[in-house]
């Protein structure tokens, strides 16, 4: 990564909030360490980075982002090795897909500069946050919300762009079953599926609330047209085992190009696995599971890195996945934590030392 | 409309800002009244209704509307008549609707009572803020925001109900020409385009700002599929006149159940104009046009009430439409006036006084 100068304004907290916190039983996203970054947009361009201590913003109850969601996001993780340096993996996908993801919602994209610069001056600051051991991380939320006080419905003139960090535990995210959406939908062709946009999330709480009552964890989107095709979970990419081959849907503008399915999918080439990147049915899924062919299912994103699936309903039918010794999901998981945690060969060079 | 009893608590502003506000010259929903309604849900239930001064909230950036869109609104206005008596239009379709939205969105549903008591209290205290004046009224803006902190992708547990009112002029929309979307996509079916959910705005800020970049102000949606069929404008439904006959897409999960829509539909009907509620196709509508049997496109909502479309763009085509004497949304615009302002009989019962 190149150097760029962006200077960052620092203010550090009075006192640190480190020692009250059990990091033997984290939360997922509820605790944040002492400082955050914040940079504001105004009169037409984005202000310094500055490193504040965490805590409550003052917002207009008339700003944008209340009333037209207008606000994108990122998630990345921050690794501490044995001997304490501290990594990141491939940040410039996440720097590249914030402000991919902000051209669609009409939000001014972030300079390269602020963006790394603020990054690395906070996870120096807040170091001590991140645990060591395998599995354990420190989950890094880049967002940009518009603040603009104002309820008419159009782009925003200011914003604020953000970065918090939350210790994370290696976590064990219980087993999972999905259901394949039948109904409901989560992106149209030619909408904002593909951008990391605040309403796609929202949108999927209610259908997934649904499915959690029938005792399934997430759901499986289809396509909104047909809904023949499977597409995404809503926060991970599917890949499907059938045979010996893996496939996976292509993205397109309903389907976030996530950082870890293209990880996963440069590992298995380059394990001569067949990857297969196409369109696949429904129909399909269920043919190779009544054929004993559909070998495994599983979920790529950077919170748990590879879910194994289970099993998954579609049409009022449940079907269990075999118990699988050669585990795809099992190897890839593997593989990426090594690389994240300074413990493999970076073949790909995928790490990013934060010095 | 039933009383219910809900206590709401007030605590009023020190001082009044309505001396300082120049009502020649506001733009809309920039300027907000000394009070503002909120009220939390924590616990498993809605608090009490508070009445506050208006100003900024405190909210931790974790807050889970600034990364998952997890919120609604609404638009209504109040109106003053000669005898500063205060009305509202339907406003039970508004209180009905932000509870279909919620629902969608996983957003508790608010109380009846907490609405209209709310409501009242707030336009009481600031009645002062609405101009007398054919045009002038106050906007109101009901939304509710998930403000649980943590960055987990789920369901809220604690939310902010909140409105706010602006007072708004009676304005010139100035001229309106639209493109007929051939990419960009609204909503997908089994989505949340009926809901007036957040981020189904901001997700139109990019589209938008290319089609004003090419000369017109809006976009009409077509559906996600095929591009083919006519939809809403984002901000408006939409009616084509072909002919005598008045055509208006259904109302789907795709398109917002208007409160202005319905009740020109029955203002038509009324006047025993030919209405069909149905899907009408791209291809139709230049087929009229170019037969000169399109007299005229017009948008309902509540901000403009009726909004006459003079052209529109397709497929790099330029339409547009006739000079016509007898327009029908200059008379739907005139008798819903009317009875907003207390100026006319009020057959279909749609006044609600403020007392």
């Amino acid at each position: 990564m190149e150097n760029i100068a962006t200077k960052v304004k620092i203010t550090k907290a009075s006192s640190s909030k480190l020692s009250s916190v059990d990091f033997s039983n984290l939360t997922f996203g509820k605790v944040f360490t002492d400082h955050m970054m914040v940079c504001d947009y105004k009169d037409g361009s984005w202000q310094t980075p500055e490193i504040v201590p965490y805590g409550p913003l003052q917002m207009y109850p008339s700003a944008k982002v209340f009333h037209y969601g207008q606000a994108v996001f990122e998630g990345m993780k921050a690794y501490k090795d044995d001997e304490d340096k501290v990594w990141l993996f491939r940040p410039e996908q996440n720097f590249e897909r914030i402000n991919k993801s902000s051209k669609r919602l009409a939000i001014p994209e972030f300079p390269k500069g602020h963006f790394f610069n603020g990054l690395e001056e906070l996870l120096k600051l807040d170091k001590e946050w991140i645990q060591k051991g395998f599995g354990n991380s420190m989950y890094l939320r880049p967002f940009v919300i518009a603040t603009e006080p104002g309820v008419s419905a159009s782009t925003s003139s200011e914003y604020k762009f953000m970065i918090l960090c939350s210790p994370a535990q290696s976590y064990y995210s219980g087993e999972v079953r999905v259901k394949v959406s039948e109904d409901y939908s989560r992106a149209a062709d030619g909408g904002v599926g593909f951008a990391k946009a605040a309403g796609n999330y929202g949108a999927q709480f209610f259908p997934t609330d649904i499915a959690n009552s029938e005792g399934y964890q997430q759901i499986i989107w289809t396509d909104a047209n047909t809904h023949e095709y499977l597409e995404e979970a809503g926060t991970m990419n599917l890949f499907f085992r059938i045979g010996d081959k893996l496939v996976t849907a292509p993205i397109s503008d309903r389907i976030l190009d996530g950082v870890t399915r293209k990880s996963i999918i440069d590992l298995a080439k380059d394990a001569n696995i067949d990857v297969e990147i196409r369109r696949i049915k429904v129909a399909e899924l269920i043919e190779a599971a009544n054929a004993g062919e559909l070998k495994e299912i599983f979920g790529s994103g950077t919170a748990t890195v590879v879910t194994p699936i289970l099993g998954f309903g579609y049409k009022g039918e449940k079907y269990e996945l075999p118990k699988i010794e050669d585990s795809y999901a099992k190897s890839f998981k593997d593989q990426l934590l090594k690389i994240q945690y300074n413990q493999a060969e970076d073949k790909f060079g995928w790490r990013y030392e934060v010095k």
